[in-house]
């Protein structure tokens, strides 16, 4: 029996999310996460039966304390466990004999302390599998269940967010806190906050799962310093986008992989923080790069949804806030359209005649004197054929307003002519403040919509939730099924095949590969040149020798038997000299002139798998790193999408008088490597196609390495 | 005589500024300005006499009126104009007449209208210069000087910053309540803030000048559209440097720029927004890129002054937020070195066991339990010698903590040990919202010092703090003395030198140029050829010709007599087929090999004047825009500190083992060419070389085009 079913036990967390009845286990007024669990439960809606329980008090936080769990006498639905470490076995063991299934274990001192705490871990893991429980923590606070006003939760919440559409899922306790206060200044309404601690038995992609079932949740964000369970991510995040749910997450650790990937040397791939972009791209996660712009990212979807596009119209009382919006806009590759003509007359009727009608709209500080202006600007807008979706500039006050009748009815009228259209309207101020307590009532009252932030964070949200609407098709797509395993024998761990073992490999699975023979004496290389024809080139190939060129292996340009014949002693003699005389063999190959050269790679992420890169070859790949990532298996699409990435992808297109590439050429050849390497499965470490030459339809590797696991 | 007398007239706008009494004109209750603006003066502190101006009632703001500024019959430092716009001139005419020397005109329908509008204010600003008045305006809504206590300002100012030490300029009216609200809310200290209107007379570099000077200003922060007198904002921005008060700015309009660009067609560097860039990176203005960083930047810059390096100590009582410090910390160029060896030794002391000593500290939610740990850890990384500034991640409580005292107590001791260390420190929170009025008032009550900002924002202000710190010597250093102009008789406006001529300037004034020799016949040809050695290159020369390639017009690679003989006649045949028959000579030149290519162009900037633009030549700068941008003049290290950013900088220390670049070498040419450029003067509309060949020490200009103004 395992405490986590996967698939299916969709509601199996309703226990542990929406208790009846929960008992405080290691409650004491020394501490203040006891007394804040408690006046959290009391002081945020939680109905039902609170239980105490301390053997060596009678009485905590004024009330009565059990000696048990036993001596409670009544069911429990959920144990909030603040016990001295040892203790928490012994607690979870009577609780389990009760019938108890769902436990927060706050107490520390496990997993995260060193080798006695892992111990400890891994012998509470074993039992909690083996009664089937379901565990959060231990090391978490626990949750903030605001939709159902359920609050087992340790640390002080002064000011609460209002219930909502955003769930929370944590990997760090102390930034809970910062959390909850900035949804409460920004007005963002919670479903549910999890803080997760050491992730024991139930992970992020539990909470995940829960959440993607969960009415009460619209939207996902994610606090993540690691992927535990990269499958069960991409799993949940499936379902997430099924469900129509964006995830955002904030994921961190970018200096630490690089500093890892620094000290280990295992290839400037692995590792690397851009595969984490090219895994969330896959799954449709939405990647920022700040708490605020989490919660500021999912904050816009629960009020939009996918949107249709990403043609925005703006209108705003200020012409230095237009411009603003333009600058930002293009950062975010969101299209400020001109107005069609028909918007461009009406709105003239309707704008002072200093004022100039174009998108971004500025009804200038007009808006003082004529209070329906905006609204009214905005409704035209919003009625344009060409425009997707309307942004609109406004601050709510922040102090009680001289005249609060005349606000409510301002603020209530813009409000229902924002019901009104059938776009989607995206409200945003200036700068990113707090929402008072004057705007909230406003809000309230009005039903003023969500405010997405101050320009900055709004246009960086705006432009997040169109990329991940437009993200969506491709998420959902049919998954690629992974190729049946190649009838390959492969190298022993470690070992790398060079280009001549490489190469066959390549193409007895359908990826052309440049013409080769393997040539033993001068004669042999002299003939196969002829056949080939003129010019051709001479590599050196040995079994474990990788960098032909390093040892001068490589001549190129021989352009008749004279210069083949001088070649091959040369490359003999750089292979004898090197240590590779024992299987002295020289490759002849074609000279391939014009076109364009590429790398396509291949490589194992040790959280994601085998990662697909492609890239310019030469100095491209060398100086610049120019490369584009995805996770395997890939379509053409997605090759053609990555190819479309490189910086220098105007190469390509023949932006230097070359043959322009024929891209799906390319991207089929590239599908197949995918393939290839898909093939090889766990027993593939690398592999690299480079170059990768291209001209005109014409695709060939010329040279390759394969590295098994 | 003028309104503005340009250099000392450091204290004329006192009287603008910090005026004993003001006259509200054209005052009247129907105006929700003229009301604002005389609460404004009555709330914020103004103590002298303000005197209301309405012809036709006798009452306004329920006191009594003037008819007339004569009919006041006291004397008037500040005229606060918003009558009927036809009605102005007379109102300065008046003024004017009775001694009045400052204004601040409110009233609109001037340049910003039209034509009309534009020769009213011709006629307004003639007679302004005439009489020598100070006006800000017009359609401006005047200034809030928060440091004096003096508001003759239009809008209402609902909470009002603190008063301190951040000057603010801005050419927008609508945004100055959104930057008001937001140093409120994040309690950042004002020292004045100025709403410019149409800059008719005084423009942001008088309002710059004036903050230079103001002992209550330590920080300028600027909201630019335009700057509308480049030399005189270099001027002030030397001051300012001078001085040692940074100047922040939010440029906006690179979207605007970037379209007129693409329609205009006039060369790609020219109006590019990365001018803006290089021009304020001369000049030591920070740029930043939201209202929220231009306060942020400016608030802690206000707080730290310029700092002593960018190795960061960081104290927080959470991992989640080390992590993401990291990441940020990278991106913003900042060092997070490891603690001394002594450090960590004291750390570990002072820390929980379960705590990992390593710089970014984290010292454990046990701050919950002992509230001296974060205060202790701080002292002790900050006596780390390898640290230049401390970062602290603290956030203020935000509703009234249950044991005030005690808070009282913590954030004394804290804001004691921040005191007494004598590195600088910087506190961040860990979002971005509200100090609220708890929060206020414990930084008053305790001198808890500024909190830069949630994690992104602070890393975001420490990233520029340490950026403009380290420019400081360059911005301070001497001012290089504009180049003598240059004999030389300038093409017509608008004509073209090709190569021939182009090449000729270049080598006259000391730029190395390859050698060639202009032949015209085949005999020539081989002459020249046999005497610069094989192989050699055949270009077209002729006047007006500029793209020789386009035409055939070029020919590499020539490795004998009968090579350049067809060469030849395929070069001629080509000028003569494409129109250049007339002047048809041929150039042999030396081919260079190996080593890499330069381009090296100077334009003129619309605004900024001549600049020079260094990059990788070819597929370089053709399909990736690799280019830095300098203006003229330069020197040796910025050239080298130019080519440093290439993205292929690489390439030139010998990344695909090509000989390596001398870049002092390099550098010297390069200067040479700004050098001719500059004492080409206003005649060069701009002068390109490309290539410019680089192959060690040995630097030779292989081709040029300059174009004449």
């Amino acid at each position: 029996m395992t405490a986590v079913v996967r698939p299916g036990r969709a509601t199996s967390l309703q226990g542990l999310f929406a208790p009846r009845s929960i008992a405080l286990v290691g409650a004491t007024d020394k501490s203040g996460w006891s007394l804040s669990t408690y006046q959290n439960l009391l002081g945020h809606g939680f109905t039902g039966p609170v239980h105490l329980v301390n053997p060596r008090t009678p009485e905590v936080h004024g009330r009565k304390a059990h000696k048990s769990l036993t001596a409670i006498g009544e069911p429990v639905d959920l144990a909030y466990v603040m016990v001295p470490t040892p203790a928490v076995l012994d607690v979870l063991s009577e609780g389990a004999e009760l019938g108890i299934r769902n436990y927060v274990v706050l107490t520390a001192g496990f997993g995260e302390t060193g080798t006695e705490g892992r111990r400890r871990e891994e012998e509470l893991h074993a039992f909690v599998r083996e009664k089937g429980l379901n565990v959060l923590g231990p090391n978490g606070n626990g949750y903030v269940n605001a939709a159902a006003g359920i609050t087992p939760y340790g640390l002080a919440i002064t000011q609460p967010p209002p219930a909502g559409p955003v769930g929370v899922v944590l990997q760090s306790g102390a930034l809970a806190s910062a959390v909850l206060n900035f949804m409460h200044a920004r007005n963002v309404g919670l479903s549910m906050l999890t803080s997760m601690g050491n992730e024991m038995s139930l992970s992020v992609t539990d909470v995940i799962d829960h959440l993607v079932d969960d009415p009460a949740t619209e939207v996902i964000a994610l606090f993540l310093e690691t992927v535990r369970h990269p499958e069960e991510f991409a799993r949940v995040a499936r379902r997430a986008a099924e469900a129509g749910k964006p995830i955002v997450a904030l994921k961190i650790g970018a200096s630490r992989l690089a500093s890892r990937t620094a000290q280990a040397h295992t290839g400037a791939l692995v590792g690397d923080d851009r595969v984490v972009d090219a895994a969330f791209r896959r799954l449709g996660v939405l990647r920022v790069h700040s708490l605020e712009e989490l919660i500021l990212t999912a904050g816009l979807l629960a009020r939009t949804g996918p949107l249709p596009g990403g043609r925005i119209g703006v209108v705003t009382p200020s012409g230095g806030a237009c411009e603003i919006i333009a600058d930002r806009a293009e950062q975010e590759g969101l299209e400020i359209p001109p107005f069609a003509p028909g918007t461009t007359a009406r709105l003239k009727e309707a704008v002072p005649d200093f004022a100039t009608v174009q998108n971004p709209l500025d009804v200038t500080g007009y808006v003082l004197v004529d209070r329906t202006l905006l609204a009214r600007a905005l409704e035209t807008v919003a009625a344009d054929p060409g425009i997707d979706v309307v942004l609109a500039l406004v601050d709510l006050p922040r102090v009680p307003p001289a005249d609060p009748e005349a606000a409510r009815a301002y603020f209530g009228a813009f409000a229902e002519c924002i019901r009104k259209t059938d776009k989607p309207v995206v409200v945003s101020g200036n700068v990113l403040t707090d929402i008072t307590e004057t705007g909230r009532r406003l809000q309230e009252e009005t039903g003023f919509p969500y405010i997405a932030g101050g320009i900055d964070h709004a246009m960086n949200a705006l432009g997040a939730a169109v990329r991940w609407s437009r993200s969506l098709p491709d998420v959902l797509r049919e998954e690629l099924s992974a190729p049946a395993p190649a009838d390959v024998t492969p190298g022993r761990p470690g070992e790398t095949w060079a280009e001549h073992r490489a190469a066959r490999l390549l193409a007895e699975h359908g990826v052309p590969v440049v013409p080769s023979v393997r040539t033993a004496d001068e004669h042999e290389a002299v003939a196969a040149a002829e056949r080939l024809g003129y010019p051709v080139v001479l590599k050196a190939a040995a079994d474990g020798l990788q960098h032909k060129s390093d040892i001068g292996g490589v001549r190129l340009g021989l352009a008749g038997p004279d210069a083949v014949r001088s070649a091959f002693r040369d490359v003999r003699a750089a292979l004898q000299s090197s240590g590779y005389g024992a299987d002295p063999a020289v490759l002849v190959q074609p000279q391939r002139t014009g076109g364009t050269e590429l790398l396509v790679g291949v490589v194992r992420d040790p959280t994601w798998g085998l990662t697909l890169a492609v890239g310019l070859g030469g100095v491209w790949v060398e100086v610049l790193a120019d490369s584009a990532l995805r996770l395997l298996p890939v379509t053409h699409a997605d090759v053609r999408s990555a190819l479309g990435e490189l910086r220098g992808a105007r190469l390509l297109d023949g932006a230097r008088g070359t043959e322009p590439a024929d891209l799906d050429a390319v991207a089929e050849v590239v599908v197949r490597i995918g393939e290839l390497a898909g093939s090889l499965g766990p027993r593939l470490e690398s592999l690299e196609v480079n170059p990768l030459w291209v001209r005109g339809a014409r695709v060939e590797a010329l040279d390759a390495l394969v590295t098994w696991a």
